[in-house]
This record gives structure tokens, sequence and C-alpha cells, in this order.
């Protein structure tokens, strides 16, 4: 497409949009996220001579064409609402403005970033939510589909207000924190569960116990027995379940805990975990202060994909749609308006971008991300999100999210002129 | 706990082994892949200095231990099943043989890796069998799970036998097919339809139409309007149908274009299309040559997760195990063997590494992986699998996988052991 814009000297500015059409069932709202990997791609959006290299031995390109990808630099200008920000269906999270040609490439990697970090982060927002203020760790790396993933989930955990992940590259290069607890390997590989327990917590006084390699409670039983050992030596933290009823078993450990005067030892639960198995453990009073979530969160097992698209809506000024069945899309570029009562979010109204109506407009210049901003960002909007919303269940109604009367007059207007013939 | 294992004089030879434990409900068998990545990454394994100033600033680690990373490099063994076979729940896919610190420090990027790429390879393989010799091309890339994601989406489509994919990264990257059509948003920019279909043969003589902007079938009358103005030089190879009730419309576009004598002209379908959808497509007859798939097979959508694990089976020449509630590891290397009668694979023993029983030892020293060798060989193994395995449905009986007599025993002798009270 880009090697046709330049045969047909289209050049001028195009305005695309992404947007998502359709909120998934079990998801009442979405959090953007993504816009810091889109402005670094943007920035250093070239192709490299091993790009061209590949490119020239492939029949489809004219010599003129691939000499203006070797100069060819992201030119345009990007708006975008607020890393952090509650979404809906319909609603412009960011838009691309540049060359046409310019605006066509960067397509994939803007939407492929953009879709599945806000999903991750939407998912991650409903996990911590349901935790109340207990800790929730990102477990997902090994489970992510892929590297690029792993680090991502991890991003978009802490973003939703989680405590941060096991993934130490995510630590380095995102400085969120990073928790490790040992592996059942490592007590696998010594002779017994108790000298392996010792030996750690000899390198990590405050260090997390993993209890259930052989048997949970009796792997409980021999942390008490390190502190006796220990004495007041004895810093260890926390004891991590792993396996079986996660429920059952935090209230049997608790209670071997507390007899032996280990109040302070919090029990750390992982196995499995998503937000509707963490809200059953802390509906049911587990006595359990952290959650490892892991696989579920990572591939957002439930709410995989969004129907999330990059559309052109104006190309050199002037007003571009698209009727596919189920799929309009109306014309021009759009500003969302955000209107609170009393603290409160009541209603988004989708406008052209030049209208004034009431309400915050959510798309802004995207100039920089800063990862504790967009936390801070989502924490705000989160406590302005009506209650119905904020639970696991789909709620009724849906957040209201309307088309301003002026974009339906302009999409009436372009749709009743293609009912014209047009010339063959 | 590598560190730890440093203060322990802990440097002995560990046996990993990676495995998942269940078969989805909706899968009848996996397909392993990821290993090429596994082998670079193996090769390439060490800590840069950005990495170690990471690791310095942070307070768990003391410097002998920094000053070992750095030198730390890979001198393992790796075994695996060759890319492209089939496997099972339990079947071990790859062993990693090294010194434990190093084993370890591996893991997550190996389970990451070969997880979800054999998910990949497997549910790109179901698309494939149902498409019963159309064409399939891998259309994810947006929407993919990360960058990451998306190329090896890409690669798992292809060795799962797909015909290529619209990334041209990932075309670049393993030398596959790229295929390309245009978008909406091309034609969108035009003024109208029949112009921008015009304008892209004219550089692309041989391409594919999407017609589905506006209406469809509107969009295919302009194709035959196109034949009309071009006459002979009209090379236009496909339509591409992308919205709607594709099987309809399929069988509507074919009736226009044998009608105007455009019975070489072929039908490209795309559009939230699965393995479900396209063998509903064939089995209804539609006259669609080639599949466009994209999200639903980018994201896994109905088996996005194998409940894999990379565990320890041995250390210093001992088998270990585990006993964790339903997630019995059995102790020592393994091998599986495949057991072939009549061309049929009729049954996998999974036995000690040493252990010599019938069938084809499938794993073995991992050393090189070639794209079209591993495409080859999951064509083979495909064609020895039992019908009631190569379809859809859940299959019954699964394929049956068992345990050698002597890897029980040796399970027994371990349990009972630990059953004796160990010191405290």
């Amino acid at each position: 497409m880009a090697q046709a814009y330049l045969a047909e000297h289209m050049d001028r500015l195009a305005v695309f949009e992404l947007a998502f059409r359709k909120m998934p069932e079990n998801r009442n709202y979405i959090v953007a996220a993504g816009f810091e990997d889109v402005l670094e791609f943007l920035s250093n959006f070239r192709f490299t001579s091993r790009d061209l290299d590949y490119l020239r031995g492939r029949t489809e390109f004219s010599k003129q064409f691939l000499e203006s990808l070797e100069q060819l630099r992201f030119t345009g200008t990007v708006y975008s609402v607020p890393e952090g920000t509650i979404v809906f269906a319909n609603e412009p999270l960011l838009q691309v403005i540049a060359p046409i040609a310019q605006a066509q490439l960067v397509e994939t990697y803007v939407l492929n970033q953009i879709h599945f970090q806000s999903l991750a982060a939407a998912k991650a927002a409903r996990v911590v939510t349901v935790a109340q203020g207990r800790g929730v760790v990102d477990f997902g790396s090994r489970r992510a589909h892929g590297t690029d993933a792993a680090i991502k989930v991890a991003r978009a955990t802490y973003l939703a207000g989680g405590d941060g992940t096991s993934n130490v590259l995510a630590g380095m290069r995102y400085g969120i924190p990073v928790f490790g607890t040992m592996a059942h390997s490592y007590i696998q590989a010594h002779e017994d569960e108790f000298a392996s327990f010792e030996a750690f917590a000899a390198l990590y006084p405050e260090t997390t116990l993993l209890v259930d390699t052989y048997d949970s409670l009796e792997g409980v039983r021999k942390v008490i027995d390190l502190r006796r050992k220990l004495g007041d030596r004895f810093r260890v933290r926390s004891i991590r379940l792993d396996s079986g009823d996660l429920g059952k078993l935090a209230v049997e450990s608790r209670k071997l805990l507390d007899a032996a005067g280990l109040t302070d030892v919090r029990i750390f639960a992982s196995s499995g975990l998503d937000e509707y198995k963490v809200q059953k453990l802390v509906d049911s009073g587990a006595p359990i202060d952290a959650f490892g979530v892991g696989t579920k969160l990572a591939v957002m097992a439930d709410a995989p994909e969004l129907d999330m698209a990059y559309k052109l809506v104006e190309y050199g000024g002037q007003g571009r749609f698209k009727l596919s069945s189920q799929k309009v899309l109306f014309p021009g570029r759009k500003q969302v308006f955000r209107q609170i009562e009393n603290g409160q979010m009541v209603r988004d109204v989708i406008g052209r971008f030049d209208e004034q109506l009431p309400g915050e407009p959510l798309l802004q210049p995207l100039t920089r991300v800063d990862l504790n901003e967009s936390r801070r960002r989502f924490r705000d909007e989160f406590g302005r999100l009506p209650q119905r919303l904020a639970k696991l269940d789909h709620a009724e109604p849906q957040y209201p999210v309307t088309v301003s009367q002026r974009l339906q007059v302009d999409l009436e207007t372009l749709r009743s002129k293609l009912d014209q013939p047009v010339s063959r």
C-alpha cells in the first residue's frame, strides 16, 4: 500500500483512529495501556539496511520506493487518552495523524501493543480490585505468549495497582518491584525439605518459604521447627501455598503458625489463580495476605482479544467511513468527552474533534509516558468508576457512551453521497 | 536460588524436564515447537554489564555471586523431541542437563517459548487440517499478545502446514512466504472504490482485491467492471471477503465472477475465522479457495495455556520427585518410546532414559533446528496420527501414553523413603 500511495502521489495527512467495537461480555471496562512502546517505536521508526536488503530481494518493489523507505521517518503526531484511562467500546484510544503511507506502515505494531497491553491492564485491574488491598504479584512470565508479553504483562499489572512481578527483566526495565520466592526444584535438590528451608533462610533471612513440595502442612511444621532452631534469628516473612485447597490450607496453616507464636508470618498463595478464585478466597475469609497470579492473568484466559481496529477516518482533511456489515465507522477525527458528576463518571460523549462539549476531553497529544503517573491515573479513574462497573459480573446497564449529533449528521451526509452512482 | 546454590556449593548436574500435565479438553494432540529459540538463547546466554549493574543496585546479591554471573555461560546439554513432533500429556518435550544453577536460570525463557509456540502450532495444525488443502495464511499479528508472539505464531502456522503469513518481519526472519492484500483504509483513502481497485491492480497486476468496504457484492461487480475496462491486461488473482456471511457471499461472488468469465479469480476469506468456522465453511461447500486466519489463531482463544512445567527430576545422579496434590512427578531422567504399527502411532511408553523399550526414542540431542525439516516432521507425524485424534472434537479414547514398570517402581521407592522421619 505504501508503494501504491507513492505511485499515486497520495501523500496527504491521514487520521487513523484506534478503537474496539465491542466490550467483551465479561468486562465492564478496559484500561488503556501500551503508549510508552508506541512512542518509542514511532521515535525510532526506520528501515534498517538488513530490512531493505530483504525487501530488495523481493519482486514487488521499485527502486524508487525502496529509496524512499531508506529515508523514511515518522513525522506525524499522535494523540491518545492518558495511559491508565478507563475506556469503553467505540472510543478512540489513540489517533495517528501523519502522511498516509507512514500512518499505514506503523499500524500493526501500534495495534498489537495497545490491544494486548490494554487487555492485560484490564485483567490485572480486576484481580487487584477483588484482592481488596491484599498483595498481588505477577507470576505469569512462564506462560505468557512470548517474551514481549511476559514483560509487558508485568508492567500492566503494576499499572493496574499490582505490587510487582517475579520477572527480573521487567523490574530492571520498568523500575517496578521484583518479588522472588524459591521453586520446588530448590527444595527437591536438597536431601530434605528442612535442610532447604534452613539454607535459604540463612542467605535470605526475610524470605518466603514454599511449603507444598511434599505436603503443605508438614511443610508449615518445618517452618515452625526452623523458628525453634533459629530462635530470635528467625526472620522469615511468609510461607507460600502453591497447590491443593488454598482456602482450607491457609486456615490450617494460620492456626499452626499462630499456635507457634508466628503471628507475623504472612501467607502467600499461588496456583492457577485468577480474579474469580481470588474473590472466592477473599469472600471466604481465607487468611491469605498476598496472591501470586500467573497464567490466567498472563494469557487473559477469559478475554484474550478485543475487536480492536485501526481505521482511517480522515484523508486530506475529508472524513472517511466504512459500511462493512456490522462494522459502521463514523467519519472524521473525534474527541471523547468524559462527564463527571459528584466525583463519578456519568457519561462519555464521542464528538467531532473540534466540537465543544461538556466534560474532560480525553484525547491529548502523546508526548511522554511515565508508568508511575499511569498507575496514579488508573487509581484516580477507578475511584470515579460507578460501583456496578467495578465488579466482576457483567454490569447492567453498561457505562453510557453516546455519539454527538454532529457526528451522526456527518455519517448520514457521507452515506447519502455513496448512494449516488459513482463513475466507473 | 542461583546464589543459594553457590553458597551451598551445590554445583552438580541437574536434569530438568519440560512437560505438560493435562491435555486441554479441546485438543487431542500438541505440536512440539520453539526449539530454535531455546537453542539460540542457550548459546548466547550471558549477563550483560547492564544486567549486572541492575543486580548490583539491589541488596540481595553478594560480590562473589555477581562475579560468578559475569563469567556464566550455559555449559549443559539439551535433549528434545524433534520440532514438529506430536506430543501428549506427561511426555517430556525437552530435557536440560546442566549444573543446577544454570539449568534453573534458563527456566523461564525455555518454558515461555516452548509452551506458547507448541500451543500455537497445535492450534494452527487444526486450522490447516480442516481447510483440507485450501490455503491458510496467518493474519494474526495485529492481535497476538506482543511482538514476539506475532512473529512466532507466523512461524508456528508455517510449521503446521500453513502457507505463509502477512507478517513481513516473520517472512524475513524465517524465510517463509509472505502474503499481502490491501486494507480498507487504502480503499477509503480513494475517492471511490473502483478507482482504488484500478490503481492497485496497475501496480500489482496479480493482486487480491478487498471487496467489502461498502458492500461486498457491489465490490465484486467493480472487480468485473475492472476486467471489462482492462480486457486482457486484467490479471487479478483473487478477491477477499472480510465481513458478513462468508459462505453465502462466497457463493454469490462465485456466481458473479463465473458469469463474467472470471472463473480463474479465486476467493479468499477472512474475518474472525478459526478451525470451527473454517470447517463449517468447507463442509457447507462454500467456494472459498484460501483462508486468512487471524486473532483466534494468534491468541489461541479456546486453549491459550497448558499446565506445562519445568521440573527437577534428577540431581547429582539421583532421582528427585514431588508430591504436591494432583501434581505427582516421576523421578529420574526419562525417554519416550513411540510405537508405530502399520504406519500408525499406536502407543507411547514413558520409561527411564536408559531403558530399552520397543518404539522410536523421541528425545534426542538438540543441536540444530530447521523450520523446513520441522514442517516435514509434522506432516509425517500427522500422517501417522490415528484418525479419531486428527479431528476437532474430543477423541475417545485419547492417545494411550503409559509409564514403564521401572519408573513406577522408582517412584514407589522414593515415596517410601519419604515416609520415614527425616532429621530435623
